[in-house]
């Protein structure tokens, strides 16, 4: 298929005038146009067959109608936070496009370059670490953050309280009779990771439990959504090996990794170990036993950022927001 | 934050230039213009911070660097694809943008409409319903579609044999001395739902048997991922009561809800119930038992739809692929 989309230079040649006085005809800016000039153009806009379209709203407001999402993996997490922007966002036309940085910081930079020069409305970043400085120009683009933070900057975020999260999850296996716990984390340089291991801490000092570092593992984001389940299986492996009978899985895959490894183990959950994992699922559910995890408030999330970045947009004041989780408890997280 | 972006029009102002003459210094057609004008511009966009963008690429080509992946809803499945496709694209500069059509013809030509009006590359588009028609400008744009076929347009394709696919699964529950089937599907409407149920249809005539209609199950996909599980879950009780005790479910979301129904109602799979299911996931390598299902190659997939792609920007010739499914034999499809 050869492509011959016509531009506005096109129309602007065919009509025999200058692309400026397209683009008034475009932007309705046509006062001192004579109506024998606005013919010409609309002729050639009809011979070509050329739609007066967003490109001309660019020319005229500055920006599309479409908003970058940029999330670091395949998560499933972030596919329902993508349903519920869509759903907010599509009450003001605006759309939702969601593009994966993997969690490479490179490619994460080149997204946000190459959305700002396509004149998007605005951006919203799942940062791929917390110590990525934005330059001073993107943030003439509305952009603010979604589940994690930036260090440096103070932007408009929405987030949940990790602290609090791992706080209540180490602390349900506390009261299982457990104080060797294992905990998996992601990788250490992104907030989540920071704020979970120190609720993980707290709980523990609570507990009157000294922190061991040997059961604290992190995996590496930047290889993948299977390096992330292969972390979490290996890890798992490790800490059964040393008859831990606790841990805490910080997201869904390495929750994913932690069951195959003790199934592979030979090992039986509320027998030889208890366990709770992250991120809620339909599979949580019908697992044998069922897993206990902590659940995110993940329609919430959505819907907030929807709304903030639709006030962003618009100039409106806006403030951070800190949501709170839930311990979805079942079947996972206790002895038989 | 209020947003005050420069403008090419706000460039010419400031620099006292037509935006025909910014547009010719910012795609370097500038041998006509003196030096004193290419100053005056440039040194307008330097006071502006004006970005020399995209947008003024799209002035010299007509498109962009940007690929729209339209999806219908949050299967892992298309996440997966979307992975594929980004790597083989990034490989030529290009970036996809995945958006969700929550299987709404109107929401899905709305998308459709947006992204061509924003000069994107090519459109790669999984259809929510196959009688769904393109409007002849659309086609100045690549558009190429991905799993699922339109009847009426002989657009270029990367789909699966999902007649073969359905045919492999009822035919392995047949081996497993089963004679009534029951077959969950998806909406009516779409190529792969059509292609599955006549894949079943051949395997029972294969083995003399005839097609019961009180066992075939469809759902609605419009009314979201939730609501298709449920369909699954639905239609599942109602053969366990009946005493079916083979079941083939064509896609991840009625796979799911079909175990919760077994699992609820006190039926073992192997033991009670065989089943085998669409999709591979971590899940099926965990479930007990483990998870028979047709694996369908969603890497190549995802890969050959970014090459392809990739061929139609460039107007090279192209022919429609169709990739052969796997049958993963685990423990789910036959009673012990």
């Amino acid at each position: 298929m050869v492509r011959n989309k016509p531009t506005l230079h096109d129309v602007a040649k065919r009509a025999g005038v200058s692309i400026a006085t397209v683009s008034n005809v475009l932007n309705y800016k046509s006062t001192e146009l004579s109506d024998k000039t606005k013919e010409k153009v609309l002729g050639a806009i009809d011979d070509l067959n050329y739609e007066p379209n967003q490109f001309a709203r660019s020319l005229k407001t500055g920006q599309s109608n479409m908003i970058a999402f940029i999330v670091p993996d395949q998560n499933p997490f972030f596919t329902e936070l993508l349903t519920e922007i869509s759903d907010e966002c599509q009450k003001h036309q605006l759309h939702v496009a969601v593009v994966s940085s993997e969690e490479n910081e490179d490619k994460q930079k080149a997204l946000i370059e190459s959305f700002i020069a396509q004149n998007v409305s605005a951006i919203i970043l799942v940062p791929v670490n917390s110590k990525f400085k934005l330059k001073k120009e993107w943030l003439n683009t509305p952009i603010m953050t979604l589940d994690r933070e930036l260090e440096s900057m103070q932007l408009s975020s929405i987030t949940v309280n990790n602290e609090e999260a791992a706080y209540t999850a180490t602390q349900r296996l506390i009261s299982s009779k457990s104080t060797d716990i294992g905990l998996l984390l992601a990788n250490p340089n992104i907030s989540t990771t920071t704020e979970r291991r120190q609720g993980y801490a707290r709980a523990l000092s609570d507990n009157h439990i000294e922190v061991n570092h040997n059961l604290i593992f992190y995996s590496d984001q930047q290889l993948g959504t299977d390096a992330q389940i292969k972390s979490g299986y290996e890890a798992t492996k490790t800490l059964i090996g040393e008859n831990i009978k606790a841990i805490v899985a910080t997201n869904h895959l390495l929750l994913l990794g932690a069951l195959q490894a003790i199934k592979e183990g030979g090992k039986v959950i509320t027998k030889d170990v208890i366990i709770v994992g992250f991120d809620d699922s339909y599979w949580n559910e019908i697992y044998a036993p069922k897993l206990t995890v902590v659940s995110q408030p993940v329609k919430t999330m959505g819907k907030e950022a929807g709304k903030m970045i639709y006030r962003m947009i618009r100039g409106e004041k806006n403030e951070s927001i800190k949501l709170s989780t839930k311990l979805v408890i079942r079947e996972s997280c206790e002895f038989r």
